[in-house]
């Protein structure tokens, strides 16, 4: 077959798709054509068109798309048709709150540990899982088949902790430390920068507010 | 002065510049040439200049940009030479994690007010700030010269109270809710959706193991 790099671009509008499939479907709704999807995703139907010919078109046929197929079609390119296991590394605020955070788990990722450095938190259950200590990582990642690290740790450890988890065999690292990893390409990583997003929040908020494009304040 | 749209793509990649430019200045360095910056950054130094040209290029000379100089200009850029004063919308795990994060007071966001409507939680304070009901949100902002707010709360509540706060004259939404809000143009929306994030993750795990492009499960 051949292959084809599809871009991260395409792959990061694979979860909203998903996402709108699911509602088209829990309302009973059976077919949809790009144009209806367009309308209520804000997308155009184009670049719908052409986001799903990177996967083959998925079959419209002028009434449109199977709802419930293409839901599952692109839920089996995310992944989400087999169980990955997952450990968080952080057990302070943000760590437990992904951890509670029970929609996870009816995607196909199962909270399986939890990590921290404070003897203090050692042995607390989060949702049924004890916290452990970081010394215990490698012994559980190896035997219980993780896929998927979440770093929910200060960016000064993050850097070693995933060079560690690299090293145990962690296929992905869900990353909420704010600093860039360096790992081998074939350990996949998906940042999530709060400070980042917030300050692209804030940018926005100045361009309007400001009535320009951003540059008034730069002296030219 | 003639406007120029910059696009999105430009806007997300300068939160980085700045967190690079700070951990630059910050080791004591004051000059940095755009293949430096690329170095560091893996991004190619043409992407670099390109992006500094649609705010009028910072004035490289031959022996690179000053750090310093860059660093405060890109804050500008974002806002971050203003305070903004945030409300959290939802104090369970997520609300009391983002409350919690310091990092966010240093570039200005001012942590100023949290709401949730369980009874249970009134009083309660985080960092200082006593978690409120939800019906004291109006007059919160309307006092207290509130500019941002912050969606911690489930999806099925998540549009209503949008909705609400646009009323109220909120300028931006940090949503984490799973659900893309409706809201006027002068109303600035960042999302984080986490779930997505996660899938996108799921996706490229199974992309690499799989060897191939994602389609090998698809039916053609």
């Amino acid at each position: 077959m051949e292959e084809k790099e599809i871009s991260q671009a395409v792959i990061s509008r694979l979860p909203r798709y998903f996402r709108y499939l699911g509602e088209l479907r829990d309302q009973g709704i059976e077919r949809v054509s790009s144009q209806e999807l367009s309308d209520i995703m804000k997308v155009t139907a184009s670049q719908i068109r052409q986001d799903f010919n990177n996967f083959g078109g998925f079959g419209q046929q002028g009434y449109g798309y199977n709802v419930e197929y293409l839901f599952q079609e692109i839920g089996k390119i995310l992944g989400l048709d087999q169980n990955h296991n997952l450990i968080i590394i952080g057990a302070g605020n943000l760590g437990q709150a992904l951890a509670n955070y029970g929609n996870f788990e009816r995607r196909g990722f199962l909270f399986r540990g939890v990590f921290d450095r404070n003897p203090q938190l050692y042995g607390k259950k989060i949702r049924d899982v004890e916290v452990q200590p970081m010394e215990q990582i490698e012994q559980f990642v190896k035997s219980n088949n993780i896929d998927i690290a979440v770093l929910a740790i200060p960016k000064t450890e993050a850097e070693r902790v995933a060079e560690q988890l690299v090293g145990y065999g962690i296929k992905g690292i869900w990353n909420f430390a704010h600093v860039d990893l360096n790992v081998p390409e074939e350990v996949q990583v998906e940042n999530v920068h709060l400070s980042d997003s917030l300050m692209k929040l804030s940018y926005n908020i100045n361009r309007f507010h400001a009535g320009g494009d951003g540059r008034s304040d730069i002296p030219q």
